[in-house]
């Protein structure tokens, strides 16, 4: 084994250009689970709710803390784009992280095992699955062919071997699935009882999209290149003074994929697993979802059906674009959307401010960088 | 545990819906390792290569034999359409056979084990594939949502999960997995080292290959609704006087796949494994491959671009419609396209001819029916 294993590339751990957003509104004892792999890290906590609690950070993690204070300080009137009350709060950390990667992970989630009870390193895995290509224009029916010892099969195109640029890695969730609350409701079982839950099968796999599907992103465990797709990262207006929730990475997730497919970058999905520790109350989370439910069945049609103009070459472009296009389509469902396009180019606004060569000294959070 | 599994249905056998097609030129000897899978059905077997050769088939098989006369004696000028010294032979059992249900697989596949030391019984889960909906139309991140303890994932549309009709299963290989001959050159450890094989993973997953996307569909462990999609399922022309071998079966999945879109029909992938036991030699694969090679780069952005006319509402109709253009498009780009497309053409008209009432009586196979 050894022959063929030190053939094998370590993982560059990409310390200098990766940072880790965390939505919460509790102490953040969690992330003594992930001290072995996340320490190294620079850490984007941005807190919901009630900016007056403290928040406890266990000792010895780097990190900086934005509450609704700090946000609204910093992004004045815009900070009207960025949710209150809804875990969708963390994209502002997408905007304020000056690195080239982001890594986001909710607060119940913990270090998983994988079927050899080895603890998985999330990260790593998402590093990996960013680093190498994706396969968005053709099927490789061995997953992904740049994971070491696989392989493209016979018949798959040799001018397409060279793949696309990842943009997005969509990790998996061990113990309790992602499941919406009408399912939750309906499926108790697999909601209460470990021992009894056959969806807790490991799948040993990550798999690009393909171009031109949709999918349901999931928030809780996903890595994205921010200096590639981050523009497009916004998880809407959700929670406090919206008709909707729990459709944040959902939104981010339909627009995300329809820029992808635009500018021919890949969206990976797969390993690695976190272990998700406990599923949210179903009778809270259907009065956040249900709108969402309903709207869903006019929404994504609507971006199965999306075609960007050519002109549009920046993601930026694209979700400018995008909004207009809401706006005009979706309008028509729920005034909502209208709302929620207005936030889309708030959004832009905001991340162009943040992200010019001016906005970096705007920033000051409270907390603390090593 | 039992309450769980005691809920899950049994998966019905078909026996009476299901033919086993196997293309051979050797003793079927393989067939001892699958008897308590394969006994109970009914066989297909297509001799290929020298039609005074006896095979040998094990004791208490039920099957009908069919060699290179026999193919000629029944379709007469038609037995053109069908490859000779060529496993894309084993098309003439999908049209001869009357039943609902194909599997076909090769003589040099094995029974697999799952992690577990189970011998997989590789048909059963074909069955269970064909028989569950597919998900075409919006990714599903848990993969088969229908699978025993699995579900949709939030945010997976409602007005989406009742699915749509399977017509095709594609089952992987542990040990040799299907690589055209430049990687078998390249890789020459995957090929002959099982310990070293890192790609023997076992990916426990079934998936949906999205509306849109192509895929290399391999023969070797496949299985198909052939009252569905049957008439598709045209290995093309390969083998003697062919300037092109090992292409049959993508020929056959760039076909059935861009039909089944055209239908609203799913084409799954993933499980079952199949135990492949050893590699053919890349130095001949690489003779037969090479015009395949080229041409793909061709054939792969025609089959990704082709639209079928609303007015093709049978899969006969849409596979002529596909010689024609084949014939227009890939016709510039070898003659051996129109002498294809014309075979495309002659295997229809087979098919209907074989599968009318009338052509039942023109079949007397070489061979036993218990």
């Amino acid at each position: 084994m050894t022959q063929l294993y030190s053939s094998v590339k370590p993982t560059p751990m990409l310390k200098d250009e990766l940072d880790i957003v965390i939505p919460t509104i509790r102490n953040l004892d969690f992330l003594e689970m992930w001290r072995p792999f996340f320490e190294q890290y620079h850490l984007i906590i941005v807190q919901d709710g009630d900016p007056s609690k403290a928040i406890k950070i266990p000792e010895g993690f780097d990190y900086e803390l934005y509450n609704r204070d700090d946000i609204n300080r910093i992004l004045g009137p815009k900070a009207s784009c960025i949710s209150f009350k809804d875990s969708a709060c963390r994209c502002f950390g997408y905007m304020v992280s000056k690195k080239k990667y982001i890594y986001t992970i909710d607060d119940d989630c913990f270090v998983a095992k994988d079927p050899s009870g080895k603890d998985i390193n999330a990260l790593e895995q998402h590093i990996k699955n960013l680093l190498s290509p994706s396969t968005p224009h053709f099927f490789n029916t061995l997953y992904d062919p740049y994971r070491d010892g696989a392989d493209f099969v016979r018949g798959y195109p040799f001018s397409m071997r060279e793949g696309a640029i990842t943009a997005v890695s969509h990790g998996l969730w061990l113990n309790i699935p992602d499941y919406d609350a009408p399912t939750q409701l309906v499926k108790p079982l697999e909601r209460n009882s470990r021992k009894f839950d056959l969806s807790l099968r490991y799948v040993d796999a990550v798999m690009t999209i393909p171009k031109g599907t949709l999918f349901p992103m999931c928030g809780m465990n996903l890595a994205f290149d921010r200096e590639l797709i981050g523009p497009a990262m916004y998880f809407g207006l959700m929670g406090d003074g919206q008709p909707i929730g729990r459709y944040d990475d959902m939104w981010a997730g339909w627009c995300v994929k329809v820029i992808c497919d635009h500018m021919g970058w890949g969206v990976k999905t797969g390993l690695p697993y976190i272990w998700h520790s406990k599923a949210s109350n179903p009778f809270v989370n259907l009065k956040k979802e249900y709108n969402g439910i309903f709207w869903q069945e006019e929404a994504i049609p609507f971006f199965q059906s999306v075609t960007l103009p050519e002109e549009c070459t920046s993601v930026q472009q694209c979700y400018l674009e995008l909004a207009k296009l809401v706006k005009e389509k979706l309008g028509k469902v729920d005034p909502y959307f209208n709302k929620l396009a207005t936030g889309m180019v708030t959004w832009i606004e905001a991340w162009e401010e943040l992200n010019s060569a001016e906005g970096t000294e705007a920033k000051a959070p409270n907390g603390k960088s090593e």
